[in-house]
């Protein structure tokens, strides 16, 4: 690997690959990224572009497309160290992400990801190949965009999570908020489907998949042995316009021994009750400090694009040591 | 220095300076610390202890006494690479421990302070030493203890602080919330005495001093100029039940040009109006994710000693380098 000038291969170049291309060209000088280049992106729709320049995004609006490539073939020959996979998610197959990741991983290239679908269903083999190969598998956009979630850990040295409890996703907490105002399941659904934070087929997000799928991510890094097979998941459709306005939100939890996502009647005084609309939220149960929280956006365009330069200057700022 | 075997002077061996002690010989092991000594402990009433052994609190406590030393000339003499500076606070002088961290990082020793005087009063004065001595000055546990503040930026590289607003004082936050039950201010101060959550003097607290040196701190590491002289700074004597029950909290306030301390009515839908009892909070306003939130405690004795250990380990990280 290139030590002096790294690269970077964009795999996906949707709204997140596009974002994070924005933002690091917006960000690469004041972060002192000079010598830090985009080398190539390969899109299933765009095609494989070398060398993109500034302009890129305005010219693949205007039509512009570029020679197809299958992505794992490109991963074997590209001379990129850092390939960011940004395509789309499956948790059921957590392909063709997985597919990519495995080949990035195994050429020696590190690999960022904000897709659930492998960081979920393949954690350990995943995280077993980048030890192996002495790279990096960096996944902080999976949970809560770039607002700090599980990486808040890292500005925690030596402490203990005895449990983990969080309101992760913004569709199902928007449309409960929305039912607390009168609508029931299905218009609040509508609505939300209508703003662009529910997705056509809302199964992710309203039966708990999506959430579950950041627990088990966050268990997974924390050590405890938690998947889809031993998790109980129940999502909101049978939740009332009652229930929602007594304090019902979709809650994920883990410890060591335990794990869940569904519908719990917050407290009066548990400041999780309190968030509301698309905003997430984590909280660490830990020994020294008891609970803390984490609060911010758990989706979007540029908060995506923050969790991968995040994750990008961590990848850096380790590679020198 | 030695780099290989990293020796530590504790200067103030009360409720922090125990705590961290007892902390960093706790997690000592599991942090691969084992190279790493508290190699002396300074106090005004306890006197100067060499190779404190793991005893050496209930010893104290049984009435043992050392040898009284002057701390600055004790910092001259020690072979210590690392400086905790845990004495009493001064909001007015900064005094003893702006000597003490002074003296230290002349001395080209790392500081890690969890005191608000030094770092708020003489915040650029004290960063120029350590930089032109190629040492860190770190201050962690002068903003809501071990729970992420100002360090939340960390994990966040290339992000643009737009404000920053939060609720840091638990003693007034706690007397608020005890007035929403109906006490008036005194006897709820009252309460915060015994309690142990305000002290025989509550000036620092009831009149938003405390508060103010937490707001200036943050945004001296931002690079934001502010300090008491042009801060607004009013505390909380002068507010009512009533306005208390209607969401009134103390609240810091900074961005670039302004910055303020005084109660304010929170409206229904801002996360920080509920935030109560002694918790903290803090908000970022930012470019690329809107407004993020860190909450937990913000005082205590092994909260506080988390701050000094997530110092200690960041200066250990970047010794290395």
């Amino acid at each position: 690997m290139t030590m002096a000038k790294p690269r970077i291969m964009v795999l996906g170049f949707g709204t997140v690959g596009q974002g994070f291309f924005e933002l690091f060209n917006m960000k690469k000088h004041s972060l002192g990224l000079n010598n830090v280049t985009i080398s190539e992106v390969v899109d299933a729709k765009f095609g494989h572009i070398i060398e993109p320049g500034d302009s890129i995004i305005s010219e693949l609006k205007g039509g512009k497309t570029y020679e197809k490539i299958d992505p794992v073939k490109a991963i074997m020959k590209s001379d990129a160290d850092i390939v960011c996979e940004f395509t789309w998610l499956d948790l059921k197959t957590a392909e063709p992400a997985y597919s990519h990741i495995k080949a990035a991983l195994g050429q020696g290239k590190h690999v960022i990801t904000s897709n659930k679908g492998p960081s979920a269903l393949k954690f350990r083999e995943l995280n077993d190949l980048a030890r192996k190969n002495n790279v990096q598998f960096k996944m902080k956009g999976t949970v809560m965009a770039g607002t700090p979630s599980f990486n808040l850990l890292e500005l925690l040295p030596g402490i203990e999570v005895k449990s983990v409890r969080g309101i992760m996703n913004g569709t199902t907490n928007y449309i409960l908020g929305r039912m607390v105002g009168g609508k029931d399941f299905n218009d609040a659904l509508k609505e939300a489907q209508a703003l662009g934070y529910a997705e056509a087929d809302p199964t992710n997000d309203v039966d708990g998949f999506d959430t579950a799928a950041k627990i088990i991510i966050i268990s997974n890094l924390l050590g405890w042995n938690h998947d889809f097979n031993n998790l109980k998941i129940e999502g909101i459709r049978k939740v009332t316009r009652e229930q929602a306005a007594n304090g019902t939100k979709l809650v994920a939890y883990a410890d060591r021994n335990h794990a869940f996502v569904k519908p719990l009647q917050l407290q009066t005084g548990d400041i999780l009750r309190e968030v509301n609309g698309v905003m997430n939220a984590v909280e660490f149960e830990t020994d020294t400090l008891g609970k803390i929280y984490s609060m911010g956006p758990g989706a979007g365009k540029i908060e995506t694009a923050q969790s991968a330069l995040t994750d990008l200057v961590s990848i850096l700022n380790n590679w020198h040591k």
